[in-house]
């Protein structure tokens, strides 16, 4: 374990990775450089600052950064052009924000000339396999240090006891048995999982949901939003144009107001267990059928079918990790090319959890046609008769089988 | 056009197929037989005997089937069992009773000794598609008149001019325009196309929806169901086992209180161009989101994300009118095979528009495994060391391409 | 039929195009633009202009094209990026020449005005399909003429008697009864269907052949070559660079020469029947050994097995028409964003009909690392305890449920 | 460690298993039950038996099973009806054996009432995977005892040392450096790996292969064979109907005589890095190419593309070890049922390591119809005017496309 000797630790503050802060003190005796990122969870990091010059880290060993806009516009916008979802339902808010945490902890071990990187995710989740594929990724040869895997600290009692044996604060909610959740939230969501949602039969408390107001508790108005994309992304609302996490905090203001975007679900793990989660996702919740709503319009049938093939596959991909993976790379190669025309807007009504697709439209690249789909058209453009040989040969196959069939006494 | 002696006609007693009856009586001089279905539509059948008589229709020649059972039984519920969705919304509710009317009418043809079957869709639209493609499949030399491929009453006016000169009554609806929509309906769902639609940056108007209140004028208290499945396929509502059709009826009938299973969606359509649409499906909408549900907990992960990534290509096969093609009973015996440990109980709460998972159960073959999943387990069944080598040897192929790429300075 | 003023005809200079010209001159009454390509087929070209001139064609509208390089640069070497199979055998060599015709077809009706094309195509085959989808893409309001789908010439005899009363030249050999195969060539391969083929169970007759000996007929002694890559491309053939044409020539010579690339088979056409085929791709059938290939030591593993997975739905693009539509393109910006990597050099052993790959080597993008890969490595790259962790996690949900299973008994 | 009692060991009486048997009784102080099968890898088994009694294993304690049958019945057979191929190239010969191994190891276990069994695969191989996997999944609390994971006898020296302490006898190979390749052989195939293969651009030494003689060395006449098959399995050579086994031991007797079925590959191994194999399998190959050509006559031509779009994946779940896994259970539900039409016989004609297909024929469930493929049918069975119909709504979203395209100038 010696051979460490300067590790990256990405660095909440909080009591776990500061339980870990020290652990690699004292255990690898190496150096250690601490990494927090602002990724709109919503909290205050500079305590994470005082907290670390406690622990005798370097003020040039800790990093600070904010990442939202990187976040939304590098990752969560690129993710949500193919109508990603996991499993038919989860919008992947943790795992999407994982491959920049990696990729900014090795740009710190490359600019400190550490060695090692360290991080709070246990052995049993998803969150460990995306932190240290990405960094394997990104750099080959670099250490991880994953506490959860190593020490004995295995129960919330022995981690308590660490911590006030080596004179960490504890707060008052952990000494109460802590929180009743493991969560976790970036831009794009706030998640739930562990203790009182470990009965996927029981229906989670209310009080549990921290960014959405309950349906019930919703304004009994409802409000319309205009939406305006350019080659996939969001790009406006209501006609105001701001940076993408500015574009998303703003669907997450005015989604929770409305209840929208809670998930509960039991999700498969990529290391092999099922595991029930809630979720708030309320912009990534409107901006999803938003996004599908413009592409209807805009996209051609055969695109939008091979993208939805795909999409499973890409969803799981980004669920296991491998956002620094060429195949992913390989895939948004694909959907980045189809997005060239998705341009144009998207009208939803907002209305106690319901986002509600009222009208899309695009100047520039609509192939939407009401003179051709349309009952008594007659310019000329569709010729019915067409239809008849249509079918016909797409018969073929049956009918020449049905034959056999028939001949057979099938 | 003389080589017809006998057609079976899809006949719903309406305007439209009443012209088609007279056209077909005086353009082929053959004999009609007229097949009106109960799907659950929600109309009377009986008057369409009565206007067939009227026709000359001979009475042996009037068939009226209650198909509501067979038709959720064998088409709905097997569809659900993929988790079906055209396009990432379409529940397929006009497309999944066409395979079952086309199977009628070929009985009624091998019963009749009829040569010919006749429809009223246009030839614009998919059902065309569907009817002769399942014809064709059931029956390769039948012959089959599509009217509005082949007349030239290509416009309202002129329909409603060879109505009046032959006599066919025609209710003052029609005088006055007619429908603003162009409607289809069975236990699955209600579809609106047409007219007032065919911008699709209009919302639709509320008065146009027929089966569901608006989520405003639901109810303000929440209701909570619980729906058991059995191999997949839905089998008791709060506890009440009833016939198929049903349970699907009572799902609509509950969601449709709750202003559940609204759509409005622009849709590709097999004859190659976009449509719009708008539908209500409240049972079907409840059906899916609780089959899924019920499949996170029963369901392995893989097969869970093979029926994913196979759902899209079964969506378009149905959407096209394959069902009686052998790709899509192919992909039924896979999609059968795995429902066979889709059993238990899945608890919704139902609320202005929203059908919200709040629970799921199953006694017999629940997947998941708390003690596994938790952070705390520690009774051995997981050991978070492991998952160090699994990350290790997924990583590296990450590794040695990382490699190389530094060894080339990339 | 009046309305067409100019048609750009596929012209070959061979009896059925012929006789075509005439109709066209005849029936339409239109001027006529022919279009010659040269795509490596290996005949003359220039008398096709001399007969286009005996017709009356003014020499303006004659157009006799070298299109050898841009074939296969821009059309043969993108698919095999792919690995392109149709139907797990053919090469698809007639079926990539297609969109190339269209493209230029289109340009000559750009550049002289004209308002309709016309080819040789039958009603019955895939050919029809892949010009006119391609040019229908290109322009969407061209007119297209295609008399074998409008002609009443529907026999081989009506047809020479119409070519004898329009003064058309009959060859000798169409006298006898014409060649007993249809047959297409350019620069990837040379087919023959029809009369003699049309048994399937029947063996080709050995002097249908005309690019490859038979292995029989092949040297005894076996030839060795190596192939350059770059980027996924053949640049080189045993260290000499050429034009893309060129390369493919070379190869055809040799791999005729070895008796390699003949294939029988039984293949589904786009509309609708099964029609039997013979094939000639000696070149083609080394380039697609030695792509993948190297491949093998360039490409990472699931960007591999990505490719694999939509390669037959690529190769059904093209064999259907595609090939100008937009997912054609999406998935060609998959293919060609994974060949970056795909450089380096392969050595071919060519003996009687095999084609066998002996050797494989990237200087510069190599995945292959055999101090990985062998038993004794022990340079610490590879840590044979991973694999127990890695295994364990893979099998978690196998034994879940086998823990399921044996609670319940089964 | 001494948690073991009872250990099932598959054991080849070779020299590693020999180590190992010796190994396990030292390390676990366990009981050693050996297990030895007969796969056709054409070696006497019995010898094995006599080793195992040196080492005191007690008679009852020794297992030597002829599964021959069962091997190609149950797994070679269902494989092929997939059309099976990993990577484009290999035929999984290794792949397929390892579940059945895996699943009599098992059944030995609970007949022994052993608790553990171990194997002699390596820990940087796709075996290990394979074998536990397999175990796994047929009986979830295993021990598993992987000895090269585990001990530090990890090069030829030391187990050669090992051996030789123990009085276990080392023939004189083994004393001479061993073969210089690491072999496996069943009745699909043998493969080699390591030691002189381990470049990857140097060609393999002819003295090598072991199953087929060179191309050059086979005969100068061609052989042809007749082969039946019923719902997609071989039942016939020749007209002579065998058991399973007895078919694919006689295809690669004749296949070997004209040199079929040599490969030399880079394949991408499931625990991530690349290796070099070559392969025989004149059986195998044989057995591919006919099953393609009685399934081109007799398949759906979408029935066939499913299962070509399935296949790799299919392949990948060999390959890496999920014979047991519900997931490829449900692929052969759906496989399976595909077979049923697979009837008839095909003609291959052998030479000098080609298999020409030369002609497929099915009494009962030819799809093949030459009077509607053929140019002049005119029994009017097809209408090639309908072709124009089918074309035009195929391009119709083409159209719209290009016409936008075209109103923006683009």
């Amino acid at each position: 374990m010696s051979d460490v000797k300067k590790a990256v630790l990405a660095y909440s503050g909080g009591l776990d990775t500061s339980v870990i802060l020290k652990w690699l003190q004292d255990t690898y005796q190496c150096e250690v450089v601490t990494f927090t990122a602002d990724l709109g969870q919503g909290e205050e990091l500079e305590p994470a600052r005082a907290k670390a010059l406690k622990f005798g880290i370097k003020p040039e060993n800790i990093f600070i950064d904010d990442l939202r806009e990187e976040f939304v516009r590098d990752f969560v916008f690129p993710m949500f052009r193919a109508n990603t979802i996991y499993e038919g339902e989860y919008l992947l808010g943790t795992s999407i924000a994982r491959p920049l945490i990696a990729k900014r902890l090795i740009e710190i071990v490359n600019q400190t000339g550490a060695d090692a990187i360290s991080h709070g995710a246990t052995g049993k989740g998803n969150d460990q396999v995306r932190f240290e594929l990405g960094a394997y990724a990104l750099k080959p040869g670099i250490k991880i240090i994953a506490p959860w895997r190593e020490w004995d600290l295995l129960s919330r009692e022995k981690l308590l006891a660490y911590a006030e044996k080596h004179g960490i604060p504890v707060e008052m909610k952990h000494k109460q048995g802590g929180s009743p959740y493991s969560m976790d939230a970036n831009l794009l969501h706030i998640s739930y999982e562990g203790r009182h949602l470990e009965d996927p039969a029981a229906e989670a408390e209310e009080d549990m949901w921290r960014w959405t107001v309950s349906p019930e508790q919703a304004p009994d108005a409802a409000e319309y939003l205009d939406l305006e994309f350019a080659q996939g992304d969001l790009v406006a609302i209501n006609g105001k144009a701001m940076p993408a996490h500015e574009l998303l905090a703003e669907l997450n203001r005015i989604g929770g107001k409305h209840g929208i975007g809670r998930l509960d679900l039991v999700e498969n793990r990529y290391v092999g267990m099922k595991s029930r989660g809630c979720y708030e996702t309320p912009g990534g919740t409107i901006l999803l059928r938003a996004h599908r709503a413009i592409e209807s319009i805009t996209l051609d049938r055969e695109v939008a079918h091979l993208k939805d093939d795909l999409m499973p596959r890409y969803a799981s991909l980004i669920y296991n990790g491998y956002w620094w993976a060429p195949e992913r790379r390989a895939l948004q190669a694909l959907i980045d090319h189809t997005q060239q025309t998705v341009n144009g807007s998207v009208r939803v009504k907002l209305y106690k959890g319901n986002v509600i697709v009222v009208g899309r439209d695009s100047k520039t690249d609509s192939l939407f046609d009401p003179t051709i789909a349309t009952f008594e058209d007659d310019a000329g453009a569709y010729d019915q008769k067409d239809a008849g040989g249509f079918i016909k040969l797409n018969a073929l196959r049956l009918r020449i089988a049905a034959n056999l069939a028939a001949r057979r006494g099938k």
